[in-house]
C-alpha cells in the first residue's frame, strides 16, 4: 500500500470482512438456538436446515438474488439484473454500490453472508413438522426474489429509499422480512400436533436444550456486532463504536425487558424468554443504531424485549399461532418496532459518515412526525409484499409437493422419518417434554 | 480517511472494537465452563446468571463505574465522577484517557466488556446455592464500585500507578479482584450441601459436562488474546504480536503444569484440571505480557498451571472453601502470582510503545527487587480492598434479603427451584454424581 | 504511526493476527467435531487428545519446527536449522520470511497455529482405541518434523517450490500431510473392536452428538477463512475478498456434493456427511483459492464434497481402514484433489498481489498440462515423504510403549481406563449405538 487513498480502502475492505465473517458465524447460532428449541427427536433435521438453508440462500444470492437488489432500476426492481446473474457484472453494473471504494467482491461478501440471515430466520418458526425438500425450495424464493425485492426498495436506493424511509442495517428488510415469511409459513402449515388441546388451549413443547439456547443466543449477539457495524460500507471510528455500544445495550435491555415480563407473566426468570429478548432488542436497534442516542437505544431494546413477551405468549394463546422458538415475534414484530422506533427517537446530533444516508429527526427529537410516517409507509410496503409473496408460495409448494410430514413422521420425529439418525445415539431419551 | 492521523486513529479504532469483540465473547466462555462444571439440576441457574451478570455489570459501569474509575481524582477514587454519569462527559472529563486519539465511545466499550469480566468470576465460585436475586445485587455492587476503585488505583493512574505498581491487563485488577470477591463469598456463603461428610473430608460433585467446560475453557482462551492485546489502547504491530505469542505461551505452559500435576496427585491426566490450569496460565501472564520475554512467559504459566493443581486441592482439603468451578484458585491465586511475577520477569529490552507505562526490570532480570515491591504493595492493597468490601456486601446481603437458596431447593436444584424449568427436558438424568 | 509504511505494516499485522486468531478457534472446531464423532465413554478422551495436541505442536514447533521450515537450506530442509531453536534467530535468519514487512513475531504466531492444524487432523481418525502418552509422542514428531519439513519444500521455498509446485494455504503441506499421518497411524493401529465383523463386513458405530459435530463444523469453517485469507502474509483488499467468495463457495458446494452424493448412496440426507463435505471442500480449495476463479472454486468443492461420500464408503468397506471422523477421506483425498485441481483451474486473469508467487495456467485455463504434471510431482513427493515416516514413527511407538489400549480398556471406554472420569456425569448413558 503506497498511498492514503490505497490503505484506507485497505483497511475499509479489511473491516468489511472482518465483520462478514461475524455474520457468518451468525449460521453457527441460529444453528444451536433453533435446536436448542427442538425436541430431542427433531434436532438433527432442525441443524440440517441450518447448515442447507445458507447454502442454497448464497446459492440463489448469487445466481439472481444480488443483482435484483442492487443493479441499475426503475425503483422497484432491477430491470437489466439478468445481466449480473452470478455476479457476472463490474462494480459500475450494480448502480447503488459504484461510488463505494472497496472491491465488489469484499460488498458482495458482506451482502451474501447478510441475507443468509433472512432465510434462516423462517426455519425455526417451521421447526418439527416441514418437509425438509420444500423448506429448501422456499429458501430459494427467500435468497432470490423475496428478500432482494424489498432489499432493492431501500438499500438498493428503490422507491422507499427515494422516499425516505431509512433502514440502517435492516429490522426492515432482513427481519421483519424474515417474520412475515415466517408468518406466512405458520399459518399456512398449522400448528404442530399435540401443541393445542381440543379447547385450544396450547401445551408447551419444551425445547430440549437450555445450553444449546444460550450459546446460540451470545453468538448470535456476537455475530450481530458484525452484522451492523459492517452496514457501514466502510470504517469510521466514531461511528462504528456508537453502534457498538447501542448495539450492546440494546440487546442487554431488550432482555432485561423480558426477565421482568416473564417474571411478572410467568412468575420466573424465564432464560428463553431473555435469549429471545436480547434477540428482540438486537433486532430492534437494527434499523436505527446509527441514528440514535445511546440512552434511546437502552429504550429501544427495553421495549422490544418486552413487547416479545407479551407477542410470544399471544400469538401462541389467541392467535393460534404455532412458532417453536419465538422467530416471529423476535424478528417480525421486534423488527416492525425497530423500524418504527427510527421515526421516533432519529437525533439530529449523530455521527455524520460520507457512506450513511441519515434520516430526519425523529418525533421525540423535534423531527415532528414526518420521519414516523415515512417509516409506517416503510413497514406497510414491506410487510405487505413480505407477507403476500411468501403465503403465495408456502401454498403453491402446499398443493404440489407438500410442505408437511405425515403425521406419524412428526410423532416419530424428524431426524428418523427424513434423515434415517438420531442426534444423540448413546443417551437414553425420555421422549417429550409436553406441559 | 484522508491523512496519516486519521488512519492511524482509524486503525487503533478497529482494533480496539475487534479485540473488545472477543472480550465479550469471553462470556459465552464463562457461561459454558461454569454450566459444564454445575450439576444437571443446576444448569439453567448458572447460564442465566452468566447472562444476566453481563447486563447488570454493563448497566452499573455505564451508570457510573467508568466514571469512578477513569474520571480526575485525589488518587484513591474519582472525586467529581457523579458528572460523568451515564458516560455524559466528553473525553477530557475522564483524565486517564483523555491522552488517547480514539473515540471515547470505542475505549468505553472495551473497558465495559473488560469490567464485565471481573463480575463473571464471581458467578462460578458461589454455583449451585446462590439466590439469583442477591448475585444480582451483589454484581451491582462490584461493577459499580469494588472493581472501579481498585481499578483507578492502577489503570485510572491513581496512587498505585504513581507509586509504580504495574498490572498491564489485569492480573489484578480484574482476575485478583474477581477472585477475592468469589473468596468472600464463598466464606460467608459455606459449602454446598454433601460437599463434606460429618468428617469433615470433601466428597467431589461432578459437574455434567466435561464438553462444555472444554468448550468453554477454549472461548475462554480466544477472547484471552483480546483482553489483553486490546490494553494497548491501539495497535502496535511488534507489541501486539508480542502479546500474542506470551499469552499462547502461558496457556499451554499453564495447561501442562495442570496436566503434570493432576498425573502426579491425582494420578490421572484430569482434563478439568488442564483446562483450568491452562485458564491460570492466561490469568498469570495478564499483568506482565507486555514487559516479560516469551520464555519467562512459559515459565509465568508453568508456574500458574501447577500452583492451581495445589491450590484447588488445598482450599477444598484444608480450609473447607466450596469453589465448584476453581474461580479462586484460577483467578484469585493465579492473578497474585502473575502480579508478583511481574516483578520478578520484567524485562528491560521490552518492545516500548507510547501508550504503555512500562515497569521497572525485574529481580531475575538485573532490576533488583524494587518492582517486586511494588508489586507486593500493590496486591497487598487490592487483596484488602477487594475481599473486605466484597464481605461487607456479602454479609448485609446476607441479613437483609439472603443470599442462599432454602436447602431443599438445593437439593432438588435451583433450575426447578428458582427458573421452574429444567436444562435438558427429553433426556433422563441420573441425578448428581458425588463420589 | 506516522508514515504510509508504517500504517501499512500494522494493518499487515492487524490482519495476520486476526487471521491467526481464527486459525487458533479452528483446534475448538476440532475438539467439538472429533468429540462429536466419538461414542460417549470416550468423550473426555477425543477432547483431551485435542488440547494437549495443541500443546504439544506449538511447543515442538517453537522448538525446531519454525527453524526447520524457514531457516536458510540446501532445499530439502534448513541446514543450520539449530541455530534457529526457540526462535531465537532475527528476521533475517528465516530467509524465506525476511522479506516481508511485519514482525517475525506475527508471522511465527501465524505460521504456529497454522502447524497446529496438521497434527489436530490426525486425533481423530486415530479415536477411540490410542493410548493417549503414545499420541502425544507422535504429535512432537508430527510438528518437529514431519509438517516442516515437507512445508519447508514448498512454503519454506525448498525444492519443491523451485521446481514450480503451488500450494497457497496448506491442501498439500497441511491437509494431505495430516490425512497420511492418520492413514499411516489407521494402517499401524487396525480397526476398533466392533468395528468389523467376522465376514470382514462393516458396523457403523455412531458418534454420540451431532450438534457437536455440526457445532465443530461451523467453527472451522469459520477458521477457515481466517486459514487462507492469512496465508497472504499481508492484507490485500481485492486477494482476500476473493478469497473469500472462493472458501465460502467451496464449502457449500462440498457440503451439497455431499448431501446428495449421501442422498444417492445412503438414501438419506445424512448430516454427518454433509459436515464432512463441507470440510472436503473447503480442504481442496485450500491449494488454489488465490489462483482460480469463483465458479471453479464451485466446482473444485463440488467434486471433493463427492468424492469425500465415494472415499469414505470405500475406505470403510473395502481396504478395511476405521477412521471414526472420516478424516482421511476429508484431509488426505480432498487435500490431494485440490492439490490437483491448482492444475486444472489456476487461470491467469487472478489479482496479482506482491506477496503470493503464482503458478502457471492450468489445464482447463489454457496453460496445458505444465502446472498439473508439476503437481503431480509435489503430490508424490509429500505423500511418500509423510506417509513413510509416519509409518516408521509409527511402528517404533507400536514396539516400544505400544500405540494401543488393552481391549478391556476400549471396551470398558477410554475416558475411565485413560482419565478416571466421565463427560457426562447426571445423564443415562444407553451404551454404544452400533448398527
Amino acid at each position: 500500500m503506497e498511498n492514503i487513498a490505497e490503505i484506507s480502502t485497505a483497511l475499509d475492505t479489511a473491516w468489511i470482512l472482518i465483520m462478514g465473517l461475524l455474520v457468518f458465524f451468525m449460521n453457527t447460532g441460529f444453528a444451536m438456538l433453533e435446536s436448542g428449541f427442538s425436541r430431542v427427536k427433531n434436532t438433527v433435521n432442525m441443524l440440517s436446515k441450518n447448515v442447507t438453508v445458507f447454502f442454497i440462500s448464497v446459492l440463489a444470492f448469487w445466481f439472481i438474488g444480488f443483482a435484483l437488489m442492487f443493479s441499475e432500476a426503475n425503483g422497484f426492481i432491477g430491470i437489466n439484473s439478468f445481466l449480473g446473474l452470478f455476479l457476472s457484472g463490474n462494480k459500475e453494473f450494480y448502480s447503488s454500490l459504484k461510488h463505494l471504494n472497496i472491491p465488489l467482491d469484499a460488498i458482495f461478501f458482506f451482502q451474501m453472508v447478510f441475507a443468509g440471515t433472512a432465510a434462516t430466520i423462517v426455519s425455526g418458526a417451521l421447526a418439527e413438522r416441514t418437509k425438509f425438500i420444500s423448506f429448501l425450495i422456499f429458501t430459494f424464493f427467500m435468497s432470490a426474489l423475496i428478500y432482494p425485492v424489498s432489499g432493492h426498495w431501500i438499500l438498493g436506493k428503490g422507491f422507499l429509499y427515494d422516499l425516505g424511509v431509512r433502514d440502517f442495517a435492516g429490522s426492515l428488510m432482513v427481519h421483519t422480512v424474515g417474520g412475515m415469511a415466517a408468518l406466512a409459513g405458520v399459518m399456512v402449515m398449522g400448528p404442530r400436533v399435540g401443541k393445542y388441546n381440543k379447547d385450544l388451549t396450547p401445551n408447551a413443547i419444551l425445547g430440549h436444550s437450555i445450553p444449546m439456547i444460550t450459546l446460540g443466543g451470545f453468538i448470535l449477539w456476537l455475530g450481530w456486532f458484525g452484522f451492523k457495524m459492517g452496514c457501514t460500507f466502510g470504517f469510521s471510528p466514531e461511528l462504528c463504536a456508537h453502534i457498538a455500544l447501542c448495539t450492546n445495550a440494546s440487546g442487554i435491555m431488550g432482555g432485561l425487558g423480558a426477565l421482568i415480563g416473564s417474571w411478572y407473566f410467568l412468575r420466573k426468570p424465564d432464560l428463553s424468554m431473555v435469549i429471545n429478548g436480547l434477540l428482540a432488542g438486537l433486532v430492534a436497534s437494527t434499523a436505527s443504531c446509527a441514528y440514535v442516542s445511546l440512552p434511546s437505544a437502552h429504550l429501544i431494546g427495553f421495549v422490544a424485549g418486552s413487547l416479545t413477551v407479551i407477542s410470544i405468549l399471544s400469538l401462541e394463546r389467541f392467535f393460534y399461532i404455532d412458532d417453536p422458538v419465538g422467530a416471529i415475534s423476535v424478528h417480525g414484530i421486534g423488527g416492525i418496532w425497530g423500524s418504527l422506533a427510527l421515526g421516533l427517537f432519529s437525533a439530529r446530533e449523530h455521527i455524520n459518515y460520507a457512506h450513511v444516508a441519515y434520516p430526519k429527526a425523529g418525533l421525540f427529537f423535534g423531527g415532528g412526525a414526518e420521519q414516523l410516517l415515512l417509516q409506517l409507509i416503510g413497514i406497510l410496503a414491506v410487510v405487505v409484499w413480505s407477507f403476500i409473496i411468501s403465503f403465495i408460495v408456502w401454498k403453491i409448494l402446499k398443493h404440489t409437493i407438500g410442505i408437511r410430514v405425515s403425521q406419524k413422521a412428526e410423532v416419530d420425529g424428524l431426524d428418523l422419518a427424513e434423515h434415517g439418525m438420531e442426534a444423540y445415539p448413546g443417551f437414553v431419551s425420555s421422549g417429550d417434554s409436553i406441559i
